[in-house]
């Protein structure tokens, strides 16, 4: 067997086989392995709870695939209102004749990216579709995390004086795929930043009573998780274009394909929006922190233009960067 | 605008006023309105977690649709462990060109099923992927719920001697799901079981320190539901004939198509395997419910034969039910 059959759907037999011969070996532990209709988990307290689907084309792409996206995508949403990430759910779309091995090439990278985030996949569920009627394979993942005590973080939170922290550079994940989907070649190329940022929100957690926005601007990339944060705090946002980071690469990428980072998906970034007084300190950890290193204070947060995000460009001009409208780069994620 | 476009899964503009146009409304609450990358929920102590992807082809059907169905299926697979769902997640992947008003047709059918079992969708997603790139929709649901003191319930509880209960009538979901999508005529039309039953369970939860397992056979149907529990719990499993519950057309139907009820799918029917010395009171209970009208004690758990389950026939045979094998209805949910 190495492809995907219909009757791997089937609920039966072959499902069993599937499951328990070439999935379940990849991400067991004892509460998956009980093979219950649901996991049975302990916990109290306030959660985080959240969903996500990967449609990402191609499933395969410099620096992640769709696994560890998958993965990654669930945890970095969880960790945006300050939860300890503990347990995932990942249900598999997978069209007929699908191979086996890169199925086993995917569990496997989420494996990897589970046990970096320190998270258990306990409950699973798998779909086959005839052959056409999806393309290759789709992933959803939902998570489940503990949010510790004293945290208030939520996108409505951001207040005028707050400082604007980006983790590290613009655009890495999009241009990445996208360079995948359509075979360009760079001089240098581009990786994807898909990383579980977890780890980075807890090494800032200490400052939690003075975090008050979190989000990982993933799909519409930074200037449309701005725009998210300012309308649900119903404040403005000012971002300074000569602090972005943006690699050379990418920035010659975008030039070349018409895009401005700043609309460019991103895997493996946070936005922190903090109080002033202790936006130093915050910025220091996250420099500490492997997936931090670039970190910058971007701009801040105004009570003039309530609902917009305003660019001071590198010519010295403001220009309003509004959410990204239409569709930039499809399946990004 | 009727239809959906590429743009409306960009994260940007169209995401956001799909959403908040047109799906949130459905189903709005005051934890999924915050609009937050994760819902805020405060629970404590035994939970259980479950995800599940819906596939159903044709998206309509006699009785249900994939938005009925995706809301009653994480229901009911949370019902399985004994847990009172709380709250559901929605993920939604839309190929392009999809229609509008069949996606609100869709989202209303949701907000129904979730109004009827009492829970609230807290978080969601929404991608749209290119046309041809997936068959109109796909849904996946995950779940939480909270499970009572004194309840151990598991597919491996299973003890020789216990009586297993069936819900109701076997088949339904199945025959009229492939009447849809083969555009079948029977005399007497038959209607999807789709159903959420937490609220039957919880009919029986008095009971619940002498109900061993729960299980919903959906894919692959009783036989395969019961071979599961068979299995996990290392027992023999007998059923009746006779015992059976089988609607009229649909046993026609399945004469006529060549399939076996006890292999089809349900929906809205729960498998409750229960001590003997209450298993009379259980049925009284679950017969007392609306979903449980016709509900039947069907079989008992023997130590003989583990692993396998056992028909004894209207003639008076001894038949092997095995899981089943190869695909029999693709795509049924």
């Amino acid at each position: 067997m190495d492809k995907i059959l219909l009757a791997h759907g089937s609920g039966g037999r072959l499902s069993h086989e599937l499951i328990k011969g070439y999935l379940l070996g990849y991400i067991s532990n004892e509460i998956l392995c009980k093979m219950d209709d649901s996991a049975v988990i302990s916990l109290a307290g306030r959660l985080a709870f959240t969903t996500d689907s990967f449609v990402v084309k191609p499933l395969f792409f410099p620096g992640g695939d769709i696994g560890r996206l998958a993965v990654c995508g669930t945890v970095n949403d969880l960790a945006t209102s300050g939860a300890r990430p503990l347990y995932l759910s990942l249900a598999l779309i997978i069209e007929e004749g699908f191979p086996l091995g890169d199925l086993q090439k995917i569990m496997e990278s989420m494996r990897n990216a589970a046990t970096e985030a320190g998270i258990k996949i306990v409950t699973g569920d798998t779909k086959v579709v005839n052959h056409g009627g999806a393309d290759g394979l789709f992933i959803n993942t939902s998570g489940i995390g503990v949010i510790p005590d004293n945290t208030n973080i939520s996108g409505a939170n951001a207040r005028p004086g707050d400082k604007i922290i980006l983790s590290g550079t613009l655009g890495d994940h999009g241009v990445a795929v996208m360079a995948a989907r359509e075979k360009l070649r760079f001089q240098i190329p581009v990786q994807s930043d898909c990383a579980p940022l977890n780890t980075l929100v807890e090494s800032i957690m200490e400052f939690r009573e003075y975090i008050h926005c979190l989000r990982d601007p993933t799909r519409g990339g930074l200037a449309t998780t701005l725009n998210e944060l300012a309308g649900q705090s119903e404040t403005g946002m000012i971002i300074y274009e000569d602090a972005l980071p943006v690699k050379n690469a990418v920035r010659s990428a975008c030039d070349m394909l018409g895009l401005d980072p700043v609309y460019v998906a991103n895997e493996g970034k946070m936005v922190v929006i903090a109080a002033p007084e202790k936006s130093e300190q915050i910025l220091e950890a996250m420099r500490s922190h492997k997936y931090g290193r670039e970190s910058a204070i971007i701009g801040e947060v105004t009570a003039k233009n309530p609902g917009r995000v305003i660019m001071k460009t590198i010519l010295g001009a403001s220009r309003i960067i509004d959410m990204l409208s239409g569709e930039l780069l499809p399946r990004i994620c």
